[in-house]
């Protein structure tokens, strides 16, 4: 009995030295980040948002309410919201949909916003335009100071990123972000998914 | 004059060995092969289909109408067909296509169907079933005898294919296809030219 314990313990300890150095893949669909503005204008200013789940990164999480996105040649429906809300609106879509809405927002880092692309926000309440605005998230990874020396990178360096799935795949320049608020998790969007085969459980190494 | 002229030759020679590594990069977006009994039912027996344009392979060209794709989640309209007819009916989808018709086809090289996935196709004249037809191709290099020699590589084998881009990219896996009827050109789909920052002009080349 003692010895079945040890060793699962020791395969336990092995599985853990064998992927020290994989990180976690999450595929981010499309969605956006509203102000507190721009929340009430869509909601009203008494309406109280209801929270729907809680999100990998730490206290970041997903409301149950949901918006539509209006372009020039389309419209997304349905399209998430993230809180808690931030300074300025963001929506980050995919290239694919861009093309559906007909704009062309730039690949950028969050935060990002200058000179990116405008659209309509719409819900049963209200139409907004939210003008430079929605970027497509250049691909990245969040991770602790503490990863970061465990991975031997700092915080804004770029590496190339290998996914070892159906599709593999070395993403080049992703960007590296370093905060003691993140937990190790790459990102990435849909196309990006979808060209590497992503599936649950798909785990990514860094290899420059 | 002449000296203008002779610079402008040299130039010219440079460009090409400074590319002669490169290879075009095209994304083929979703499409259907039919076969001719297929066509037939589709569009009526005595119906003369019409030429559109000429694709990058030889003999390879694109007909003037169009078909419906039809999927237990959702429906694909205005989708292309190719010629001339094959032996038996192909359609090639991407990943997010197959989410939206909600089937899950298998990455697969074309003509290599048993056991992929089905779903209708329809016309204004007819709506047929098209039972393991459905893939969503992996991608490949077509080349020619001598290209295969100038890149050291050989039928059906495996390489990594750098894209040089704003969102560079290193697909692995990519098949060698070797053929005198072939033109020298690397095909992905919209997911993988979304994923890769595909534009006009962005070439590719063989890293391992």
């Amino acid at each position: 009995m003692e010895e079945d314990i040890i060793k699962e313990i020791v395969k336990r300890v092995m599985d853990t030295i064998d992927h020290r150095k994989t990180i976690p893949l999450e595929v981010s669909a499309r969605h956006v980040h509203l102000s507190q503005k721009h929340m009430e204008k869509l909601f009203g200013a008494n309406y109280i948002m209801s929270k729907k789940k809680e999100l990998s990164q730490p206290g970041q999480f997903q409301y149950k309410e949901r918006v539509s996105l209006i372009g020039p040649k389309g419209v997304l429906r349905g399209v998430a919201i993230l809180g808690p809300p931030r300074e300025r609106t963001q929506v980050e879509i995919s290239k694919t949909d861009s093309i559906s809405l007909g704009i062309k927002p730039p690949i950028r880092q969050s935060g990002d916003l200058d000179g990116s692309e405008s659209l309509y926000i719409s819900t049963d309440n209200a139409v907004i335009k939210v003008v430079e605005s929605v970027i497509i998230a250049k691909r990245h990874i969040h991770m602790t100071p503490e990863d970061a020396e465990k991975f031997n990178v700092r915080d804004n360096q770029r590496v190339s990123v290998r996914v070892n799935s159906e599709r593999p795949v070395v993403f080049e320049d992703v960007v590296i972000r370093v905060s003691s608020k993140y937990k190790l998790n790459m990102h990435i969007d849909f196309d990006e998914g979808n060209a590497a085969g992503y599936q649950e459980d798909v785990v990514c190494e860094i290899v420059i």
